[in-house]
């Protein structure tokens, strides 16, 4: 629905992005759902490539996850077949059908095995997704295949998002440069409806699937798993980690952990990080992006769960987008986690600001001291729940009359 | 907040309440936060009542809510005690103090152990309870203590609530009649800021506090336990049934599955889930009652998370407030729930119509079938998810720009 206005919270403009070597990329308009737009994404991808990826915990996922799935453990991709517009969930026989005859599609016109051909889609729920439609744009999209296409890409796998997103970053491995670049759609953590959070992380970097895993799965957690629009989990989220190799460097690396991967592990991270912020940065309805940093739990998942008992709190994300620094909602949020946390040594600060500790107010504490704070576009909350040393980091956004128009009032 | 329009779904009137024998009420205007209206309830039981209660699980209770956590294994009460605009939460050592002070008072004014007066609280967080102006009022609620003031007594408590909540009903022990009525307040199945679940039930019974125990908890299962606003969990969430004993019905009675019992059981029900689904019938901003029935689950424990899981979800929510079937919502709702549930058996019914059955839209299904249905105030949508036969039900209501402005919009 690119006729949204652009959210208040989107970046300045469209990010330079690296050249990633054997990756070429095209999109065109089929006419799945929207009219006059880019509908669909192909990416080629070098032979040799690597993938890695993590899907949706749903346990209603679409044709698409479930074909995806499959594939993933061979670790090989020559190619990524996308669609914005119907989500092809929900649609039994005949959405494993249309997966299958698009990948064969793929195979054919670029002439790779179906298996390494990855697929993903995003838009409604339960509409029959028609395999002849999307064969039918396959010449087109093969014959416009170009480098480095990366607005053209993030564009085409928008549903209700209002600005494209892209991230990249150059990374160092032994001493010789690799690209990193990826997109990303999503506008809601998930509105099934027509949102989805997909995303795609493309790098010439040459490393083996098992290293792609042992990378992607814990940034991912820091990264699309630590943010939160409304709670919803979509049925389709999807994101693939793509390495052409063609950079050669990272030959010989056999583990994540290598230390040689260091730099290139801290700007994957800053990439999926970005990404993930601004997926947030276009949450519906979004007027303020939120950052909830919780310590002192007792591990790292405890505080997970504790920030994002916060960060999905329909209280707390109405105070602030009402730019009220209601703290006693915050507690009641952490109360609600059913995660230890002890009342008497809780501490908050917003904005920097300690408003609460030791179970109570500050003494010092003054509202107005915030005030500005909260009147900000980025938001900070920093909970200490004093039982151990688990902390985590999630980001969330407000909740505001945009995000009921959008989900509400549509319907005519 | 008694400027609040009140409810489109509230009902008709204050029902009809049977006299309770053993419970006198008063309530004042002490003046703790609002003005000009009355804010604080005292009850007074006859000699030998005994009482069961079900607590908030919030990690950050208030001190009122650790109070009656104390008293209740005990089982006896002679007092209630209420307060509504300070939920007393939050308040560290000034809590318990001011706790202590208000059942002392009470303790003093009637002539009982402390131990057996109950106290609740409800209204903001983090603000001291002045102990001297709760104890100051206590000599005029004493003097004014009659029996059956049950409208005087559902208003006193109210915070954000549009309509004062009772329901009543009269039962059959052993072929003698016994009374229950109830009161509760609550707007938000919890707005910790300015509202919080409390009900309080009196009968006449002859009751131990063990049976009344073992009718309590699964009743309120099904009842308080199963209905949400937000899916926010209050700090302060208290539900006490207390047994006077002077109608002698229910003497010898020292199981709560006897089958003396029955008819008791069943009316107490009635009222509980009466009282439930007013509290949601007055949530915040609510247009729509909805109820939720999950069937085919692996437990009952799970078709409660499931149904809870759609009756959360912002994106469900608002699709009704839309007047939108949007059963896809559904699907991804079930998706999210973590529980196990089959794609590919999943059948869901709006109003009663079959709008999706093994894994697919159904052929017969159109939507101009339940338009009429979505355009009314009460909503029901039944989930089968085919792996067992554990089921259950919750109440919901729908999310709008009420709610939003409630919550965001109070800002000056």
């Amino acid at each position: 629905m690119t006729d949204t206005a652009v959210s208040p919270l989107a970046p300045a403009g469209f990010p330079e992005l690296p050249d990633v070597a054997g990756v070429e990329l095209a999109t065109v308009a089929a006419g799945l759902r929207y009219k006059g737009r880019p509908d669909m994404l192909l990416a080629r991808l070098a032979a040799g490539t690597r993938v890695a990826g993590v899907l949706t915990q749903s346990s209603m996922p679409g044709a698409p996850v479930d074909w995806c799935r499959k594939q993933l453990p061979k670790g090989r991709a020559r190619a990524l077949l996308v669609n914005a517009g119907n989500a092809n969930v929900f649609t039994g026989r005949a959405g494993i059908q249309a997966v299958t005859a698009a990948a064969a599609g793929v195979a054919e016109t670029l002439g790779c095995p179906r298996g390494q051909v990855m697929v993903a889609s995003t838009g409604v729920i339960g509409e029959r997704l028609e395999p002849a439609a999307v064969v039918k744009a396959l010449p087109r999209l093969a014959k416009a295949l170009k480098p480095n296409a990366w607005r053209a890409a993030a564009d085409a796998i928008r549903t209700t998002d209002t600005f494209a997103k892209a991230a990249g970053a150059t990374a160092m491995i032994d001493g010789k440069p690799v690209a990193i670049a990826g997109i990303a759609k999503g506008s809601g953590m998930i509105a099934p409806d027509m949102a989805t959070m997909l995303s795609f992380i493309f790098t010439d970097a040459a490393l083996p699937a098992d290293v792609l895993r042992g990378l992607l799965k814990p940034i991912n957690e820091r990264s699309f798993n630590a943010i939160t629009v409304d709670s919803d989990t979509s049925t389709s989220d999807t994101v693939l980690l793509f390495a052409t190799g063609a950079a050669k460097a990272g030959k010989g690396i056999e583990k994540a952990g290598d230390r040689r991967l260091a730099d290139f592990k801290a700007k994957l991270e800053m990439v999926m990080g970005d990404l993930a912020r601004q997926i947030v940065r276009d949450g519906e309805g979004a007027t303020k992006l939120i950052e909830v940093a919780v310590t002192g739990a007792a591990s790292a998942k405890s505080a997970k769960r504790i920030a994002l008992a916060i960060g999905n709190s329909p209280l707390v994300k109405t105070a602030i987008a009402g730019e009220d620094a209601n703290w006693g909602r915050i507690v009641m949020a952490v109360g609600k986690s059913a995660e230890r946390a002890d009342r008497d040594r809780l501490a908050i600060r917003i904005g920097g600001v300690l408003v609460a500790d030791e179970g109570y107010v500050h003494p010092d504490y003054r509202e107005a001291d915030i005030v500005p704070h909260m009147k900000g576009d980025e938001i900070t909350i920093e909970v200490d729940v004093g039982v151990g040393r688990g902390k985590a980091t999630i980001w969330t956004c407000d909740l505001t009359h945009g995000y009921i128009s959008i989900n509400a009032d549509y319907r005519s």
